[in-house]
């Protein structure tokens, strides 16, 4: 069975277990079991005729005294890109804004108050070929791009937070950067957030295109409360981080199921990890470095889009070869409350953490290592 | 099915997956493959005498022209408790000295050059009774100790580092701490490593016994590579973690299996997650601060202690319900050879985050949040 056939973890699982040990070994694996919601029959048969997986789950978090339950719903997007990677780059372009089109509607169909699409997500991720043309092409002003003007549309449209990961032209500087744009519920452009640790191995020659982040760990307030995208140390607040993602292979899949995990435990905080998904085919073909052959595609991007909740329970994940739309409600109050019960934020060392990764940058630095 | 009937989740998905899909769940769920290795029939029919698991495995590293291996072998021990929690206290810690003494001779059998045994090996996890009597009657000097003295003839005889986690108690100021002594194959002690991040949550009522550590991140540099115990950040070349642990729990348990990895390849090294077994019985009863009534156990501790390495692999888990030893032999040259592919270290934007971390741990810390 190749990886790009195989369709999911979780289906694997149900369709061999038997009930009582599938239930032990779900607990072990996913933590808490998630609830499924219903899903309005008229974006269940949207789905169908559009051809996309879709799929519902509720985190609850106990009813408090004082605070109402602040329950939102996010969307998740995965997608398989629309046209050959040697079309047009606007019929590219106008492509994936279509089929992103139909599938955002789904989610307004579902109540979906913030959205997310995957990294990078209107062109082929082919930061693997290190070909600059046509690639910085499909690049766009944060600000007044068509992509963020579309996204903006569909703001308003739906009221709804839509979160853009675009290759972005700063224009002015006429630089380059991997970056999510934030546009709230009313189409206003609230910020941006740029990649901050771009991977340099095998091919992901992201650096090639693009540099490190200088925009921080910014968090954005919207109405639906207060989310961060990408790599975010939660030191700020953020409620729910997304991490928009393009990613392959044998290295990236065992860690998939963990990082975005062990980020929403350690920060008390909702984590979305969306990745793209298909095999996407280069005419020029490309070295990976690695003393094998050229060849013309990155390997398969294997979806698997999921979210995380504060206490380490997630989502079973998205298909890892079908685009899908992943609905889940959210109650904000959760992470408080298992900040309450948990308490790393209070019992975690940060202040010593900070002083030592301060000395630990040092050119100076001396590690205190023990000998006999 | 309970959680202390359980035997794995390695073994439930070998018992019921069709082969084909099998390999494709490990390759997701644990990275690559780890090999078994052939133990000595001796040690293989001492520990089926001696009522114990052994299992072991093998990380290779690729052949480098200018470095030899380092190949060296980690021993993991996880036990249950030999005699009943109100049995006299010389008379527990004998036994369980007697026990991880025919424990680490087969250790011995198979070559382990470093052993760790579980948190707080010598004595029940009574922390959760809050009862001062007779839990802190089990601490002992982390230099002068019985326990100490018995590890360091163990150390000498076998030419083995090891790692014993006791309660300690600190003579001159007479206070308590959750730490691991380390001790040289040659005998002596190389230093202890107090734990730092005390949780509160539930029944781990470890901060009515013992303060946060003030030991820092210590890295201790043995014949067989540079070790470091419990949470560290890897700044300070730490080759091998281990994180000694007690811990039960449906919240605690799918998280299990996450986080050593995750720290693994955050910080390019190896990590060694150790977890007692079984569930201990406790005369008083206790309460858990959930309004529910008291009971007389902490609940399961669910062993499955396991090896990761830096790429995210890692071996299968010993098992829930039975005593262990995990052998594993390591190419300590991985950890450089992982770093130079993945380059964490040096894409990371450390100097970054260690001045975000700074100053979000002061007083006047004003969080950086865009809004409308």
């Amino acid at each position: 069975m190749s990886a790009c056939e195989f369709e999911s973890l979780e289906k694997s699982l149900e369709s061999h277990l038997p009930e009582a040990e599938l239930s032990e070994v779900k607990r072990i694996l996913f933590g808490k079991d998630t609830q499924k919601f219903d899903l309005p029959a008229c974006a269940v048969s949207a789905a169908v005729e559009r051809d996309f997986e879709l799929k519902g789950y509720r985190f609850e978090a106990a009813q408090e005294q004082l605070r109402p339950p602040r329950r939102i719903r996010v969307g998740l997007i995965q997608n398989h890109i629309v046209l050959p990677t040697d079309a047009p780059i606007l019929d590219q372009v106008n492509a994936m804004h279509s089929r992103i089109g139909e599938m955002v509607e789904v989610a307004a169909m579902c109540g979906v108050n913030i959205v997310c699409f995957q990294e990078t997500w209107t062109m082929p991720f082919g930061f693997c070929t290190r070909e600059k043309e046509p690639w910085t092409e499909f690049a766009e002003s944060a600000e007044e791009g068509n992509t963020t003007r579309f996204c903006q549309e569909l703001a308003k449209k739906y009221n709804m937070v839509v979160v853009s990961p675009i290759l972005e032209r700063e224009v002015l500087h006429s630089t380059l950067w991997n970056t999510a744009v934030v546009i709230s519920n009313s189409g206003n452009v609230l910020g941006k957030s740029r990649k901050n640790h771009i991977p340099r191995i095998g091919d992901f020659n992201e650096s090639t295109y693009y540099m490190e982040g200088d925009t921080g760990h910014t968090v954005f307030q919207t109405q639906f409360g207060n989310i961060a995208v990408n790599i975010c140390y939660g030191m700020n607040g953020a409620e729910i981080i997304f991490n928009p993602s393009a990613t392959v292979g044998a290295l990236s899949e065992p860690m998939w199921s963990i990082e975005a995990r062990n980020a929403a435990i350690a920060n008390h905080c909702f984590t979305c990890a969306i990745n793209r998904v298909g095999t996407e085919h280069f005419k020029s073909e490309f070295t990976s470095g690695d003393g094998k052959k050229a060849h013309h595609d990155f390997g398969h991007f294997y979806g698997s889009s999921y979210v995380a909740a504060p206490d380490g329970s997630r989502t079973p994940g998205l298909s890892r070869t079908r685009d899908g739309l992943l609905v889940v409600e959210l109650d904000l109050n959760l992470n408080r409350q298992i900040s309450d019960k948990w308490s790393f934020k209070m019992t975690g060392r940060y202040s010593e953490y900070a002083e030592e990764l301060t000395k630990a940058v040092r050119h100076d630095f001396k590690p205190n290592i023990v000998k006999e």
